[in-house]
C-alpha cells in the first residue's frame, strides 16, 4: 500500500473501533488498528466467563483473525502512551504513528469512586483477565470453605457481596445465587455451598436503574426468587478483606465483586480536550473533536447527548458509533464535507438475571421471566463474532441448561495470596 | 461417614490417583483425596492449550464434578506441606490428616538438569498454567515480530527452539511449524510468519526414542515435512533470553520452549526412603514402601522395574497403576493379604506430529502418517473425561481441521515482562 495514502489510527478494537474499521474496508487509506489485547472481545457475555459458564476463548476473537481479508488494515498489539494533536501522532510503547486521521475508541474501565484501594479486595469486571480473576475468586472462595472448621469463618467464605445493581451486578448475582444453589450443591463434603449468602447492594433506588420503574422490580423479584438478597439506597463505605460497610453497618464477605463504578480510559485525558464527570470526552454532533476535525471519539469514551439525554454505554450505542465514524471518514476521503451529525437509534434494552429470568424492553414493549429470557439469548448468540464461537456458546449453554453444570469451573493462575486475599 | 471407618488419603487427581480413587467407590472407607488444582487434567493434550488449538477447560474437569456421587471422598485443594510416616499424618498448608492408608500419586514435574535459571527463558510444559504461558509466550512473538523493524531482531522473534524430542517436543514443534505456515499466514502485514524457524533439538540419538527407530526415522522425516528443522546428539549448554548455546555454537531465538527434562514430585524426598536417579521412589512390586506396606506410590512418583526394564512414565501406566492399587487397598480392607504384584500391560504408543501425522506402535504393529493419526485421533478423544469435552474438542478438531483456524488464540494472563522477557 503506498505510503501516499491518508493514514486512519484507530485506538482500541471493542465494539466501536472494530466497527469503524469494518466500514472503513473499501476506503482508499491505510488503517492502523492498535489494541492492547490480541483479541475483540463480547463484553456483553463476561460475566459468563467470571461465573465459570463459559471458557475465554469463547468469547474472544483475534482482532487479525477477523480482518484477516482487509488488506487495508495493519492490527498492533501494543499500549498508547501519549497522543499528540499538534503534530498528528501517537506514541505507542514499541513506535511511533503519525496519522491523518485518528479514533479513539479505548472505552471504560471499573472505577471505585476514587478508593483505588479497594481494587485489591473487591475486583471488578472489564477485561478476560479480570474474568479469569473473579471466576479464580469465586471457586477457591467455596473451596476454602470446605477446609474451614470455624463456624463463622467457614460463612465468611460463603457470603458474598456484589456492588452495583446495574446489568453486570444483577447477572453476576443472579449467576452466583444458581451455582451456589444447584451446580455446587452435592459436590462439597464438609461445606454447604447452598448455605451461600448473595448480597446484591445499590446505591440508588432501584436494580437495572436503565430500565422502565416496573421492569426493575420485576428484576428484583426474579433475583429474589434466586435466593438473592437485595439491598437498595444504601452506598458502599468501607471495602477490606472481611466485607463490606453499608450505612454504617458492617457486612461480612471474603469474597466482594466491584459492578459499580464506570469510568472512561486514561486516553481522554491524554487528549486535553474538556471532559464530562466521568472522564469521557466532550464531543461535536458527528463524534469530532471541538477544535480538532480529524480526530473523532467514540464508544464509552465519547460524552454525546441526545434529544437533553446522554447516549448510554453500551455495545449497540458504540457498535453504531462505530458505523457512523467509519462512514464520515469514507464521505471526508472522497471529498465529502457535509456535516453528518450522529443519531443513536435505540434498539431496545435486554438483561438476564439467571436461568429463564430476564428483562426486555423495546419501545413500549416490556417483557420479563421466560420470554425475555428467550429474546436474550437469542440476541447473544446472534451477535457473537464467529460461526464457531456461536456454537460452541449453543452447546454450552445447552448443556449447563440440562445438567445445571458449568463447564468452565477451572481454576488457573497463579494462587493469588499475594493479590487477592484468597 | 462414621470416623470408626479406616482413612486412606490419596495424594494427587492425575491419573494415578483418580484411577485409585474411583477403584475404591465400594470400598468401606473414607477416602480423602488432595490435589494442588481444582481439576483432573487431561495432561496428553496439554499442547494444543499451549498451541492455542484447545481452551482450558476443554481439557479439564473439576475433581468434585467427576466424584460428586462417589459419597465416601471428600475432596480437598490443598498443598502437601509435610509426610510423617511414623505418626501416619500429612501435613497440608491449611489442616492436617491422619491416614491408615495412603496412596502418593503427584507426578513429575519438568526438570532443567541443574539448570533451575533457565526456566525464566524456557518454560516447561506440566500444568494448564504452564499451557497457558507457553501460549502467550507464543503468540505475542509474532506479535512482536510484526513491530520490529531491524530485520535481524525481527527474524529472532520468528526463531522458535523447542528443546527435547520426546512426545512435548515433537508435537510442540509440529503445531508451532503449522501455526507459523499455515493459521497466521496471511494475518500480519510487516512479517511474514512463514519466515519462521522451528528448530527441535534432541540430546539423544533419535527423536521419540520410546518408539521404534524405524518410526522415529518416519516421525522426523514427518516434522521436516513440516519445516521443523531436527537436530540430534547435541545437547543445550546455556538458554538465555536471546537464544541457546548448542554443542558450542549459539542459536538466536527469543522463544525457548523446554520439552527435555522430567524429576519426579518433591513429595518423593518427602517420604525420606530411598529413591532412583530421577528423584522417583523404589517401590516393591505391589507399589507398597518397603517398610510401609501401607503406603502405595504410583504413577510417575514411582520406580517400577518389570522385565528388567523402567514401566514408562505415561498416563496408561498411570491408571493402571492407580486401578491395581485400589484393588489392593480394597483386598486389604477386607482382610485379604494375599500378595498382589502389579503388572504393566504395555497398550501400545501414540505420538502426533501434526496434521495427518503420526506414529503408532501395538505390539509388533507398526503404522505411520494418516492411519497413525486417526488412531491417535480416536484414541485421545474417547480417553478425554466428560462427555461435553469429548464433543467441543470433537468440534475444535474439525474446525481446526477445515479451516486451518485455532480459535484459543487469545493471549491472556499479565503482560509478562516481569516473568518472561516477550
Amino acid at each position: 500500500m503506498p505510503d501516499a495514502l491518508p493514514h486512519i489510527v484507530i485506538l482500541g478494537g471493542g465494539f466501536g473501533g472494530l466497527s469503524a474499521t469494518r466500514a472503513l474496508a473499501h476506503a482508499a487509506a491505510r488503517i492502523t488498528l492498535v489494541d492492547r489485547h490480541n483479541h475483540h472481545l463480547f463484553q456483553p457475555l463476561l460475566y459468563q466467563v467470571a461465573t465459570a459458564g463459559l471458557s475465554a476463548p469463547s468469547i474472544a476473537a483475534p482482532l487479525r483473525q477477523i480482518l484477516r481479508h482487509q488488506r487495508n488494515v495493519t492490527v498492533l498489539m501494543d499500549e498508547v502512551t501519549g497522543i499528540d494533536l499538534v503534530q498528528r501522532r501517537v506514541q505507542l510503547a514499541r513506535e511511533r504513528l503519525d496519522y491523518d486521521w485518528l479514533l479513539v475508541a479505548t472505552g471504560a474501565a471499573h472505577a471505585y469512586f476514587g478508593h483505588d484501594d479497594w481494587a485489591a479486595d473487591a475486583p471488578g469486571l472489564k477485561s478476560l483477565d479480570d474474568a479469569l480473576a473473579i471466576r479464580r475468586c469465586v471457586l477457591t472462595a467455596f473451596e476454602r470453605a470446605e477446609q474451614e472448621d470455624d463456624p463463622a469463618r467457614r460463612q465468611a467464605w460463603l457470603d458474598f457481596v456484589v456492588v452495583g445493581g446495574g446489568a453486570t451486578g444483577v447477572e453476576l448475582a443472579g449467576t452466583l445465587a444458581e451455582i451456589a444453589r444447584h451446580t455446587l450443591a452435592g459436590e462439597f463434603r464438609r461445606a454447604q455451598p447452598r448455605a451461600a449468602n448473595i448480597l446484591l447492594v445499590e446505591a440508588g433506588p432501584r436494580v437495572l436503574a436503565a430500565f422502565d420503574p416496573a421492569l426493575s422490580a420485576k428484576a428484583q423479584r426474579q433475583l429474589e426468587h434466586l435466593g438473592v438478597q437485595v439491598r437498595l439506597g444504601q452506598a458502599v463505605t468501607a471495602v477490606d478483606d472481611a466485607g463490606v460497610t453499608l450505612g454504617g453497618q458492617r457486612v461480612a464477605a471474603r469474597t466482594v465483586l466491584w459492578a459499580a463504578g464506570v469510568a472512561a480510559s486514561p486516553l481522554g485525558r491524554m487528549l486535553g480536550t474538556p471532559l464530562d464527570r466521568a472522564g469521557r470526552v466532550l464531543v461535536r454532533p458527528d463524534l469530532s473533536l471541538p477544535d480538532h476535525p480529524e480526530v473523532l471519539v467514540l464508544g464509552d469514551l465519547a460524552s454525546v447527548q441526545q434529544d437533553g439525554r446522554p447516549v448510554p454505554g453500551v455495545a449497540p450505542a458504540a457498535k453504531q458509533m462505530g458505523l457512523h465514524a467509519g462512514r464520515l471518514l469514507a464521505a471526508r476521503l472522497r471529498g465529502d464535507t457535509r456535516a453528518m451529525p450522529f443519531r443513536y437509534r435505540d434498539a431496545g434494552s435486554l438483561a438476564t438475571i439467571g436461568r429463564m429470568a430476564a428483562v426486555a424492553q423495546f419501545g413500549r414493549l416490556r417483557l420479563s421471566g421466560l420470554p425475555a429470557w428467550w429474546i436474550w439469548l437469542g440476541a447473544h448468540i446472534w451477535f457473537l463474532i464467529g460461526f464457531r464461537n456461536r456454537l460452541v456458546v449453543m452447546l454450552d449453554w445447552a448443556m449447563a441448561y440440562w445438567t445445571q453444570e458449568r463447564h468452565a469451573r477451572i481454576i488457573t493462575g497463579v494462587d493469588d495470596e499475594a493479590t487477592h486475599r484468597h
